[in-house]
């Protein structure tokens, strides 16, 4: 089978190619060809027969007719969006927009997962969201984002694809550099620490954060390809079970992980404009559809944080 | 001051553009110019010199900077934006997306008033919906209308525009004749007897609709302008106030208001395609918000049935 993934070169995206590249099938099927598209692409990507590397704009994306899985990740993230409008809306909406209009010329309706937001809620929120919380999104990504969940919905109702869409939480540890999404700092006050440099966190150490693991994300985006049309009669969108931890709860933890002098790298910064973003996002859900549909969480921040040493292969002290 | 209506050559446009000629103001402010985009236009426009018509396509539309005031009014309508996908996405999607770019260009942000639907609604519905129901569109016009809102807030929120979206119940009485909206058979079964016509009915006698007045819509549209921003801080979007009536209650008025004899004149003739498409549309409502914000329902069947031959100018044997 031949899969596409939209934003292959992102962090989510090539570490969804290796995952994939590794267990060699999806749904029972063997792939045989794995299309990354993105703008740019890390060095270290596996050197595999079955790899293409597309470098291009996801506006602009020509789609094999017989692609049978697509998983679109490709974004300008919350930060971007925010501060260039007309760029987000063109890849954000347009974007996904266009991808789905070339999604009707597959010979057949491909399966495509669609990583959306909880950025998709905001404004007058619940103490703990829930699956019939109404998305009121206050960016512009969390706008474009709901915009992608209905249009993907549409067209499965259509029958031109079989989509799936998931709010994903945070994603938490990113491995990287810092980038331009407003929660990049959730990421950055682990990973810069255990790599021995001082963060800088824009938000109060009482801000709270909804969050999955890179770990449990992969699995969700695979899980969510793989089950059956039947368990999204009900609806195509879901809220991906996540866990809820402070910044003070993560710094906790990061000392117990790595020790006080670790965590004692993180300084405290005020940023108004992220304050202004993050302090609309929701902190607790009770996703119990999800859960259901046997898509699950990490264990706790502290295990988040071992898989993140393990997975970058960091020698503690 | 200026106003534009799209869809200003339909009936709710004409007839929402009458209004405010006769009215001469809105929001306390004179009324210079009143810019009316249609295909087409009916016969009877008054002959005003503040009424500007201007035939063509809302996507290509441009908007005069120093327009204070918009009623977008223009769609393709269900029944056939779910027959044309094609045509449905570029007017009822891109073409709101393009006059909300244009208005961008004005002076000051103009304040919009959009016109959903309760065809927002659908897929597992409780029984009596209410404020905090999340929109689930079972057709491609509601799900247009549904990103139209999400498109109406983002750039209310951005201060581009000042923008409020209502979701119209199903306009019954309309006058004219029957389109291809999938809700035309409940006027035409009031409208069409009464004009001593024989009416199908598509749908079964217990079919539920929740409904609103040609004079209620036009009050609420005038009603959603002028209330003030703060009016609209919790959120940008309103589900109108309506009544419920079924099929077979509406026959009841209707040959109490003008005999039995013009209530026979209507024959169930079931119409499997307006049916897949009407009951997905959600019958009753708790609107408490929109009582709250001053929007008021009509009386009952019977008095929208008597206002329709009252406007009409219907004179009963």
């Amino acid at each position: 089978m031949k899969i596409l993934i939209t934003g292959g070169g992102g962090f989510l995206g090539s570490r969804l190619a290796r995952a994939l590249l590794a267990r060699g099938e999806l749904g029972g099927r063997a792939i045989s060809k794995l299309a990354l598209v993105d703008g740019a692409f890390p060095d270290d990507l596996p050197a595999d027969p079955r790899l293409e590397i597309v470098k291009g704009d996801v506006c602009e994306l020509e789609v094999d007719r017989d692609t049978a899985a697509v998983f679109h990740l490709a974004a300008v993230v919350s930060g971007a969006a925010e501060a260039d409008f007309d760029l987000g809306m063109r890849v954000n909406l347009e974007g996904t927009r266009r991808l789905l209009e070339r999604l009707r010329r597959c010979e057949r309706a491909p399966r495509v997962v669609f990583a959306s937001s909880v950025a998709a809620f905001g404004g007058e929120l619940p103490p703990v969201l829930d699956d019939s919380t109404t998305p009121a999104p206050q960016t512009s990504y969390g706008t474009q984002k709901v915009i992608g969940e209905y249009l993907v919905s549409e067209y499965s109702r259509k029958g031109t694809i079989d989509g799936r869409s998931l709010r994903l939480p945070t994603i938490v540890v990113r491995a990287g550099k810092p980038n331009a999404a407003a929660s990049s700092f959730a990421s950055g006050i682990i990973r810069e620490p255990l790599n021995g440099v001082v963060a800088q966190c824009p938000v109060a150490p009482q801000t709270g954060v909804w969050l999955l693991s890179p770990r449990r994300v992969v699995e969700a985006f695979i899980h969510a390809h793989e089950l059956p049309p039947a368990a999204w009669q009900s609806g195509r969108v879901v809220n991906l079970p996540g866990i809820t931890a402070s910044v003070a709860e993560m710094l906790e933890a990061l000392g117990r992980v790595a020790g006080a002098e670790v965590a004692g790298l993180v300084q405290f910064k005020p940023d108004a404009r992220i304050q202004s973003i993050v302090k609309t996002w929701p902190v607790r859900f009770r996703t119990a559809r999800a859960l259901a549909m046997g898509f699950r969480a990490d264990d706790g921040i502290e295990s988040v944080i071992r898989d993140y040493v393990a997975d970058a292969g960091i020698r503690l002290g």
